[in-house]
């Protein structure tokens, strides 16, 4: 396949019916977006393939390996509903299975599942197990919400912020390829991001109107924001949020600002918001890392910053 | 993995938290069942896998080898909703790619998949793509219902009716596969299998109370039926519906009957009815085959039948 994932999802798009007008957001944000009698529905969906997203061999460096990547399957379809400022229900769980996998492994993977279940009530109803000669696991998710958050509703003067800090799973997804010293903080951030439901709904119940999550990369997803909303977004280098142990972990604070813009699979929350709900926001434990103007772009300290993103784990 | 899908589901399911009274129906069922508002939510997800359930090679027997498989993705689901009496809505499309597939096998798949969205008035909102050495597609469909059919409603002294014709689809299977002679028609039943939606939505409608739908073989299916209701079902063998090209292909009607019984892949419904339903069922095409009695097991011509079904597709 020679195409980007995204030209390919773009070309085939453009093959299905048009959608009928209850489908408020269709392909191409973070979630579907439903009109229903009460509010809206949301759905969407997530997979992580060994190979793509793990390798099996991680089993050997950490004992409960499967444990995480049960809760991490849940989690980033969480941190898409999240993004929208929607309350995660109802889960359908695809596992295809290998000959190499072990009934132990698929019950340490639900164990984590069942527990990330547990902390953000959401409900497995049910799902497809099939036999591949590749192992893969996909999440399809859905929630609801009276209002929604989208990536285009953007508006210049508005100030731009974030929960977390980033660059720390791109830190912790090199340790588990054996590159640098060894970092529980770091390797949890990857294995085990936490979605921010509480923030997006928080959010969205303030008024905020743009939202969206990182999982391509702090740069990336600004831009995924710029884009649809045609504005430019500008932040500041000194603003990003950046753990002390990304700082540890890379010796400088220019190196650990490149994991922090290009890194990926962080899992934070990015919105844009009107000045006047700049404390509120705070408080929640968002950061202001810049703001919305015209024109078109990502911009640090005044540079224009390349569109690119996390290019999904190759091994 | 050494358990049966079957058993792993249930160990699986086990690990999760207990279901909140609006979940109707978990996992277990053809799809699962959701109280909302107004009437339920039904959701349910079919993958299918190289290796597994298609071989690319395929390709070179059949110019639209993936036209079928898109269409196939989501009939399977479809088929699903139609065993509880639902109507489709919205389809959420999973996607693994492989080094080896192109453009324009996913172009075709989406053609496809969007001729069988249009028939059926379901709408594509969204999914994910990845990268996986196994070429990989699912979809989570979504669907809504007043009043729905369970497996576990069969009883006593009531019919057993069922759309269509038996066994074409596993002979379909063969003539891809090499064996016997070509035939069309047969070819079609597997590649391209019509999932019974209308029927489904009229005999709820007419007051069926139990139906599913056959994946995994008439028998295999009948005892989910049996099992999960606490009765005995039993058929003729002179009433099961087999097409004239599969007596064709298989030469002679004993043969043609162990195709029809544990073929598997027919898509075809299920349901059991009190008596004074036949003539309306049978107007919407389905053929009464048996009876529903007290007591285990499934009996053809008054002998127990093995618990046995369409084995997935080992390549």
């Amino acid at each position: 396949m020679k195409l980007s994932e995204f030209k390919l999802i773009e070309l085939l798009a453009k093959k299905l019916p048009t959608l009928p007008p209850e489908v408020t957001v269709g392909i191409g944000d973070d979630t579907a977006v439903i009109k229903k009698d009460e509010g809206y529905l949301l759905l969407t969906s997530d997979a992580l393939v060994e190979g793509s997203h793990f390798l099996k061999e991680w089993k050997e460096k950490l004992n409960n390996f499967y444990y995480y990547l049960g809760r991490k399957l849940l989690s980033i379809s969480l941190s898409d509903i999240a993004s929208m400022g929607g309350i995660p229900e109802y889960a359908i769980v695809n596992i295809g299975l290998s000959e190499k996998t072990e009934t132990e492994e698929m019950e340490e993977l639900y164990e984590g599942l069942a527990d990330c279940c547990r902390e953000f009530s959401v409900t497995v109803v049910g799902g497809d197990t099939v036999s591949s000669k590749t192992e893969f696991f996909d999440v399809t998710l859905t929630g609801k919400c009276k209002n929604f958050m989208l990536r285009s509703e953007a508006k210049p003067g508005e100030l731009v912020a974030v929960t977390g800090t980033f660059g720390d799973s791109r830190a912790g997804l090199e340790i588990l390829k054996g590159k640098g010293k060894e970092d529980n903080y770091l390797l949890e951030r990857f294995l085990n991001p936490i979605p921010r439901v509480k923030e997006g709904v928080e959010a969205r119940n303030l008024g905020v109107k743009c939202g969206t999550d990182v999982s391509d990369g702090l740069v990336f997803n600004l831009y995924t924001i710029a884009n649809s909303s045609n504005v430019s977004i500008h932040i500041e280098g000194e603003k990003i949020p950046i753990s002390r142990e990304l700082l540890n972990f890379v010796g400088n604070s220019e190196i650990a600002l490149n994991y922090a813009l290009f890194g990926g699979e962080d899992y934070e929350l990015i919105i844009t918001l009107p000045e006047n709900l700049q404390d509120k926001v705070e408080s929640l434990g968002f950061k202001v890392i810049g703001e919305v103007k015209e024109g078109t772009g990502v911009f640090l300290d005044g540079e224009r910053l390349p569109e690119k993103g996390y290019d999904h784990f190759k091994t």
